[in-house]
């Protein structure tokens, strides 16, 4: 066993090069261990107690020697300006952990902020066609100056495009790629890359160097509708790979979302599939936003003290007091009017801005409460 | 009373200018007497026995004076070379007659004949698009060339595109007024109404000379969807009376289908919105014939002899045996060849084929059976 690099990093990229683990197995160990240098210092005897662990993996982990690679890699990591972000660190995205298949860890390069749990893909074709790229950039846009952050893979075309137009909005954006965080891909992407960086992440479970080989992109996939809310494909045809992570989002208890084109235009022909398969077809940031509140508004714990939380940064200080009020009880606008002394016409149009936002509804009586 | 016109038919337009009687009163004496003229020769205690016959059109019914009023419309008809099918007729359609208000008559200038029950509408935008024009035409055709027959308002953009199309590949079509039918409105398509009426027909339930009041059309909506097994809307802004169809179809428990157009396009904003509803995406005419060959199969009762009738007439002699054969009972496709006498890749051929139209499905053990 190796000396210990400052935080036992060097222990999960072990991990990951022990014979029959994989991603399960490593979540096992995580779950039973918490920290992974204990299972390679554990016995055969306490290994067999690890629920659900096979004898491969044991065996593996009882005759693992590559510490050397190990620690390459977690020099190269450093080289890079990268790090890897364990399982169980608090900094690993929230959601991605609740899948069935989470990697025991992700390189990232850039950084994670707690307001990135509040994201949304946007994937598409490769060769996207010219309204293919201006829907993207109208969505990602209004996406990231409501506060979320777009994720995407980087490719050519639609991916692309999304991550530029969040970074242009001001907003933040995760690549997660189908290669090693350190391998810019495609090369004309270079740019993006370093942006990308500088104002969110990317991210990756595969080693350093890795080359984008396409039989990766599945597996890459399930992260991206792993770490987000929902998923909007803009642009697809009948077998791009857009709507395999349409369909990971689905087992994965993600949103699907579709953009629509007209009837026979052939990048279109996997989006109409895949409304007509039940996903949520999208005109504007609206029927995203309309979709995923109810997820917000749970996870701010709608009648408890925090829930403006969940409104978007551009929301005006008054609006997140008129949130505040509908969110404890429902009211009438007259109520809303008296206890937050703003102005009649102030009220009705916050009180109509945000129900068209999709943060509160209106109830029988001209009352007012927070969700849909 | 007048002396008798050959078929009564004035006893129904008279029964039409009753006071407080309307579509539901008419159904209902029509239920009671069969006959109207013995509902104008009954006394107030007969009438009284009709089931929810209220007081007001029994009173209007004994009242009755206006016999030189229907006598007069009798004469306008006859001169228009139309003719009214009553509700009891044997060629009223007859899913017409199912739903909550059909009119006691029709007016129809032109001919009906049985395969118009096989009628799918295609409704949309006065102003259409260039896009909605092409899709309009293509899917009228296609309709047209399996048979069906193409329903739709006459009125300009998709409506008159919707008729031209079908007329163009030899089919048959109905266009269903909102105003008489001997009233051609719009004025430009005077062409075309006298085509509709020589390989179709107009049908109104509106009196003759009937000007478009657009008050009307709602009502005639109804009578667009009650004829046919389902309804397209091709293109729709947000305040689009297809969208009124769109609604009664929905109501009548027919099949609502709606073409997708770009994101932002202001007319496909109205289909969007159905989809979003649950309306089926129309891509092709296949996404159509998928969603009513279950309706089609039901009515042809599979598993009896008579199950090829729902076959379009463009199916070949072979196709038709196939059929058959596969709607006795499910069978692998050694046996279809087996029975058939037809070649293997024949009956591949015919199979794929039925399957891609939805007349029929693979089950596992490639067996093929009738039906979605």
């Amino acid at each position: 066993m190796p000396s210990l690099d400052e935080k036992g990093y060097v222990f999960w990229l072990a991990l990951a090069r022990v014979q029959g683990l994989g991603c399960v197995g490593c979540k096992k160990l995580a779950d039973h261990f918490g920290d992974p240098r204990r299972a390679f210092s554990a016995s055969a005897g306490e290994l067999a107690q690890v629920q659900g662990l096979d004898r491969e993996a044991i065996e593996g982990l009882l005759a693992f020697s590559e510490w050397e690679e190990a620690r390459r890699e977690l020099e190269r990591i450093t080289e890079a300006g990268a790090r890897i972000v364990p399982f169980i660190a608090s900094d690993y995205p929230a959601r991605l952990r609740m899948i069935a298949d989470p990697p025991p860890f992700l390189y990232i390069k850039g950084d994670m902020r707690d307001e990135d749990t509040r994201a949304v893909a946007v994937v598409g074709s490769r060769s996207a066609s010219d309204y293919g790229i201006r829907i993207t950039r109208d969505l990602c846009r209004d996406l990231a100056s409501l506060g979320f952050t777009v994720v995407s893979g980087m490719a050519r075309g639609i991916d692309g495009e999304a991550h530029e137009a969040a970074l242009s909005a001001g907003g933040r954006t995760l690549a997660v790629l189908g290669c090693g965080v350190d391998v810019v891909y495609p090369p004309e992407h270079e740019k993006l890359y370093r942006r990308i960086c500088q104002n969110g992440a990317v991210l990756s479970e595969l080693p350093m160097e890795t080359p984008p080989f396409s039989y990766n992109f599945p597996a890459r996939n399930r992260l991206i509708s792993g770490i987000t809310l929902g998923v909007v494909v803009v642009e697809a045809t009948e077998k791009s790979g857009s709507l395999i992570t349409a369909g990971l989002a689905l087992e994965q208890g993600r949103e699907v979302f579709a953009v629509p084109g007209e009837a026979g235009a052939s990048r279109s022909r996997g989006t109409h599939r895949l409304i007509r398969q039940g996903a949520k077809l999208v005109e504007t940031v609206q029927d995203v936003i309309e979709e995923i509140a109810p997820q917000l508004l749970a996870r701010a714990g709608v009648g408890q003290k925090d829930t403006p939380v969940l409104l978007p940064p551009d929301v005006s200080v008054d609006a997140k007091k008129i949130f505040a009020l509908v969110a404890e009880r429902p009211l009438q606008i007259d109520e809303v009017i008296e206890t937050s002394g703003l102005s009649p016409a102030k009220v009705s149009e916050i009180l109509l801005d945000l129900e068209i936002r999709g943060f509160l509804k209106q109830l029988p009586g001209k009352r007012f409460m927070a969700g849909r």
